[in-house]
This record gives C-alpha cells, sequence and structure tokens, in this order.
C-alpha cells in the first residue's frame, strides 16, 4: 500500500520502510525549535527536573525571540534572559528581535523531507518546504530535546487538489481561511493537510507558507505540499538542499479529497470569534473597525506587505484606526525598506514595528481594549486573542485588511 | 530693572510691563500639550469633578500618544481610547505613534516667545526655541484647558555662557550631563537655565534640545535660549513665525552665572541611580551592559541616529546586547530610512522601533529585568527606572551607546 508524504517522513525519520496512519513510531527529529512563549518553561523543567540534563544534538535547536520583544516587563525580561543565557551555555543557535519564528525557520533551516518539532502551533507552517513540522508543548520539546526523538502518531491526511488560479484581488489568505470554514476548525484533527495539483504553480512561496501556517486552525497536526521548482528556487536561493524530497504514492489512502478549482475563492473574512465562522468579505462591508494590523507569521511577508502598500499608496489610513504593519523578519523589513514599502506605509500614517508577533499573540504591542474591533491578518480570532475579552477580531487578508484601514470599515480592495 | 528671557515671556503672558523673580502672575497660555502618561486621569476629572466643564480655547490644546504606542494591554488601549474619543469630540489636535511628545512639538507647534504647559516633564525642551516650556500634573493640566491660564512664581535663572566648541566625539549631551552633575539634581529647582554666548552658533537645533530637555533633571522649572538664525531657520522651515524673540537685558539679575568653554567637556555618563552621578565616560570602561538604548526625547532626533549609524555602519552589535534604537519622530525616522540609517542599524543587528518613548518611560517596549544592566540615551535613570527595581541605568551620549552596543561593556567611541 502506498504512502502519503506524511507517512514518508515519518518512516524515514523511524527508519522504517513503511508506516500507516494510526501506527505509533519512535522518530528521529530533525530540527527543534521554541520561542519566548514556552522555552522557559522547558528550562526550568530540564534543569530541576531531569536526573540527567543533557541535549541530545545541540546543532538541531533553534531558539527564538519573537512573541513579547523588545520585552514588556521585567518578568519578561527575566523569562528572555533565562533562554538567552541557557541558549548561550550550551551554543543554541539563538535568535532575537530578527523575526517571527516561522519566518526564521523557512529562510534559514527548514529542508524538504525533514521532520520538526515546534513548540508552537504555527510549526505547520514548514510544510510549504515538504516538511512535517508540529507544534508540541514544553513537556514533548524537553523530551525531544534531551532524546533527539519522539513518538508520533501517524496521521490520516486529507488532500486538497487545487486547480486554475486565484483571480486578481483573491489572495492565498482567502483560499485558506475558505478551507477552514469549509472543513471546520476540528475538520483535520490530527491529520495531515496535503496540497497538490495543477494550481500550485499559481501560488507563490509566501501564499504557500500563509497556507500551511493556518493549517493548525483546522485542527491539523502539519500541513504539507510537495517539493516543486518554486520550492527549489526559494531553497537554493538560501543556500540549501532538499533532504528528502516526498509526493505522495498513487495508491496512498487519504481520509478524505477535496478538489477546488481556484478561481473559484473570493475575499473571505473570519468572524469573531470563531476561525471558521467566515463569510465572503462582501457581506461584512460597512463593519467599523478601531484597528488593522497586517503582519505575523501568516501574512507579513514581502509579497503581503507590498499588497497593502500598493493599496495605500497615495492614500491615508482612516483617521479613526490605528494600522500596525509589522514586517515577519528583518529580511522582509530591509527588502521592504528598499522598495520603499516601509516608507510608503509610514506616509499614508501606519505604525510600523519591529518584526515580531505583535497583536496577533496578543499580549502586548497593539492589544485592543473593551468594545473595539481588530481586522487582522493574524492567525486567531477567538475571544480575547488580541487584548480585551470584551474585543472582537475579524481574520483577513492583507489587501481587505489594508482596504479596511484605509476606509475604516470593513471593505475589499475593489470598493475603495 | 532689567528683566530675563523667563521673566519677559512671563510679563508678555501676564500683560504686564515687568515682572521679577518670585513674583506670582495670572498668565495667558499659548499652548496645552498632553500625552498618555495622564491625560485620562485630567478627562476623568473633567467629566467628574467640574460643574460646567469647557475647555477655553481648543486651539491651544495638542494630544499626543507617544509613551505604550501600540497599547501594551487592555487597560492601556482603553486608557489611549479615552484620549482618542475626547480629543475627536471636542476638536483637540491629536497624534498617535507619529513620535515622542517634544518631537512632535518642536517639528509642529512651538514658537519663540510662547508660554507652554506640558503634561511632561521634559517640556523644558522647548526652551531650544525661546519658548518659556514647563512641565505640569493633571490638575493643573485641568485647571488651564478649562480657564486658558493659570499661575506662575516667576523663576529665577541660572545663567550658562557657554564659549567655544565641543571636540569631536563630544556632544550636547556630554555638554548637558556635565552641567547637570556640577550643578546637581536640584541644582535648579524652580529656576530657569538660560544658556547664551558665543558657544551657541557652534549647537545645532538638535543639541540645543537635547540640552533644553534635560534641565529639568537639574529641577529646572524651565530652559531658555536665545532665538538666533539656526533657530530661526528651523522655525522658517515648518513654515512658523516667532511670536517674540527675547534676550534678556544686559541688566537683568540673574541667581548665578556659570562660563563653560565647550572644548573642556568630554564624554561623560551618569552614573545609576542618579542623574548627577556623572563620571567622564573613560572612567566608566568596561561596565558589562546587557541593552543600550539610542532614542527619546532627548537623544532621538536625526543627528543622533547619524553618530550612531557612522560608528556602527560595517560593525556589528555585540551579541550580549540587545540594541534598541528608536527614532525620535516619523520625521526622523523617514528620514532616516532615506540616508540608509535604518538600513545600517539593521544590519549591525539592532532592534529598530517605532517612533515612541520606548525603555526610557520604563513601562514596556525594552524593559530590563533584575540584574540587568542598561545604557542609553533616555533621559533618566533613577533606580526601577527602565524596567526592575534591581537593575542599572547608565546615561550617556549616542555615540557612547552606540560604542557599548558594539563592544558589549561601556566604552567611547575612540576606544573602538
Amino acid at each position: 500500500m502506498g504512502m502519503t508524504i506524511a507517512e514518508k517522513i515519518i518512516a524515514a525519520a523511524a527508519g522504517v520502510d513503511s508506516v500507516k496512519a494510526g501506527d505509533i513510531h519512535t522518530v528521529e527529529l530533525d530540527r527543534l525549535m521554541s520561542n519566548d512563549g514556552t522555552t522557559h518553561l522547558t528550562i526550568d523543567m530540564y534543569n530541576n527536573k531531569l536526573k540527567n540534563p543533557h541535549i541530545a544534538d545541540v546543532k538541531k535547536l533553534v531558539w527564538i525571540i519573537d512573541h513579547n520583544i523588545p520585552s514588556d516587563s521585567p518578568k519578561t525580561a527575566a523569562s528572555h534572559k533565562k533562554m538567552r543565557d541557557f541558549a548561550r551555555e550550551h551554543g543554541i543557535d539563538f535568535w532575537e528581535g530578527k523575526g517571527v519564528c516561522h519566518q526564521i525557520m523557512m529562510e534559514n533551516y527548514v529542508r524538504p523531507g525533514e521532520l520538526i518539532f515546534g513548540a508552537d502551533s504555527h510549526t505547520c507552517a514548514y510544510g510549504a518546504l515538504g516538511a512535517f513540522g508540529t507544534g508540541v508543548g514544553c513537556t514533548d520539546y524537553l523530551y525531544a530535546m534531551v532524546t533527539g526523538k519522539s513518538w508520533l502518531l501517524v496521521p490520516e491526511t486529507i488532500r486538497f487538489n487545487l486547480t486554475g488560479k486565484l483571480r486578481e484581488g483573491v489572495y492565498a489568505r482567502d483560499l485558506i481561511l475558505t478551507i477552514i470554514g469549509k472543513i471546520g476548525a476540528a475538520g483535520a484533527s490530527y491529520m495531515a493537510m496535503e496540497f497538490v495539483g495543477d494550481g500550485m504553480k499559481n501560488l507563490t512561496m509566501d501564499d504557500r507558507i500563509s497556507m500551511c501556517n493556518l493549517c493548525v486552525e483546522a485542527g491539523a497536526k502539519t500541513a504539507l505540499m510537495e517539493v516543486d521548482d518554486i520550492a527549489l528556487d526559494y531553497l537554493h536561493a538560501r543556500g540549501r538542499e532538499p533532504k528528502h524530497c516526498f509526493k505522495s504514492d498513487e495508491d496512498a489512502v487519504f481520509a478524505a479529497e477535496y478538489d477546488i478549482d481556484l478561481a473559484t475563492i473570493e475575499p473571505i473574512v473570519a468572524r469573531p470569534d470563531f476561525v471558521d465562522d467566515v463569510i465572503p468579505a462582501k457581506e461584512a462591508l460597512g463593519v467599523k473597525i478601531d484597528e488593522a494590523f497586517l503582519g505575523s507569521c501568516n501574512n507579513g511577508r514581502l509579497s503581503d506587505l507590498r499588497v497593502g502598500a500598493d493599496l495605500i499608496r497615495g492614500r491615508k489610513v482612516h483617521p479613526l484606526v490605528r494600522f500596525l504593519v509589522v514586517p515577519a523578519s528583518n529580511e522582509v523589513y530591509e527588502a521592504a525598506i528598499k522598495e520603499g514599502i516601509i516608507q510608503t506605509f509610514m506616509e499614508a500614517g501606519a505604525i510600523v514595528m519591529n518584526a515580531n508577533c505583535s497583536v496577533c499573540w496578543g499580549s502586548c504591542q497593539g492589544v485592543i481594549g473593551a468594545g473595539e474591533t481588530l481586522i487582522s491578518t493574524g492567525t486567531r480570532n477567538f475571544k480575547g486573542r488580541a487584548g480585551h475579552p470584551d474585543s472582537k477580531v475579524y481574520l483577513a487578508s492583507a489587501a481587505t485588511v489594508t482596504a479596511s484601514a484605509i476606509k475604516g470599515e470593513i471593505t475589499t480592495a475593489d470598493k475603495l
């Protein structure tokens, strides 16, 4: 019986010829990413709970401070210091204030065919490069750090056959929100979401990262894509080579298959407080907003900023709106300066922040108050995600977010 | 008997021919600046304590959100919303996320000869344009807002006669820290500090703002400078004209006079935890630092960023240091992008933040933890100012801060 991409990566990592969904395997991990969300907890356990604390292979570890950077409180500063000191003491690859963890990983580490644990739920983003990334808590992370291994229940795979091309003014963000709306927030629980088909050639790396990144919002264990020339170009431009380039076998078994014609997708918003409560953006027109956010590991890349800048050039942020623009990494930030994009946003009245998680994380850096409404390219919109429990978050594409920032209410770019 | 600049401004504002130090006068105010530090308290009193709430002249008011921007908590967001909504309802000039209040005021409002209350202690910065700026609490602010007036005890004046020119590698920041060290943190309590002399022609507007801004750290009620061509050029470039250009009369009475040869000034640091505990920077060499901050209303202008960028170009931030670079306004930020300065800082590994008060304010945005040491171009270094009570802050010039960020310990630019 054939295998899916997910099964092939797990089989390779388990050192066996074949695995199938439902099996449990011990796997060797290629990479272990952790950020300032939970690393301090991992360190506490490492220092206080282990009889023989050690790191199996320090070269696998990448630690990134991206959530509250620069630090918002002495408590955060202490937590960062713990992480920084430990990383230095053990020689762990360490990044601070250079960008959102998943973007740093895509730009600098991820290779096709790898199996990567990240102590952050959106680790599934790495599927855009054909890697099996999955989010884990700090105890699983600790075990993997000490042993280099972990166990995995092999997930079933849902396959999405994409055809055609997104229409102008429609983005990968609209596509993935549409898919999540279709299958529901638990629609891919503990499954791999695999994207294939002729339509893939019309999706850039930025599109693909955005799609894979959000799959956890449908409950997915991971997201995966075949490694084509677009992926290889991205990889080679950064001096990396694949570990394995897997495709699902023709006789692989899928839990479900969906055919999606990209041309049928339209601008979408997810309404508060559920990521799968999606409606066409045109049905949300006129909802007043207080803040707009363009950024995050989901939608803070150069192409997203370009879309926003092209819309806002020569226009102004609405006087009743704060518009936060936050590049996903310094690589993105510097490229955006070079193209004049940052300048365009600033001239329009946006607040351009240092590369970090910003209000997507909702713990500082732009959180909203009671009764306020945010439209966001971030990852989540559950109750209180962006600040006060009585605030509301709409999720949408860079285009819809920017158009709304200009108009002061939810609107689509074509309505400007 | 002749009058000082301070006396002349107060006399004009009181509508009388002559005042002298020690008199109390009712004065008409030209401008009332307030920021998100205390404006919400002013609004609460306005709404809840006044029988007949009204604003004497709304055109005088300028409200600026600069301290915690973007907001760090739902509580801050609510406080900002209160300020924003009130400003809009009453038609108050309102700025948010565009820069530190005093820099916004200098760039856009302050005119020579004006009497300006600001609900922020560093309002004395406006003396660089020959305006009497002074910090007030929210109750005094409220009274002034309702009546357009307030009372002032006419301050005595200490005069500083400046001659010569700062040596290369020495900055206005070193000069003002030297002066504060000389007269002490209470050395100018409730006095005006007036700067005159041939040396003034060698001090740019950025230098002058930095000097006047910090005078409150010597306890000064205000700081004042004569309006010369350098000041007029700055003013005219921004389309403004003076209200009055005052000089102190030859027979004006000064509480003290100091002669300072600018060539004698050397790089200075103020040690934790007192702003007047200054020593030559060369005596502080080798003190390990965890964070460096280049920014604030004191030292976040274009010339400061230029100094830092010139030092760090082709070098890197020390791996054990976080280096925060925060332009004092978007005008500064955009000019710095144009000159490639922001790019230089980012390439060197600095974190470039949106224009705000950052860690100078010490409430979020880069605060440090227990046992950590900051070297800062900010305004204050009292115990706990930058975060944890058990952290330390050294104050220094943009050059010394940047050099230290590169070396990982306090150093001067010539030692790199």
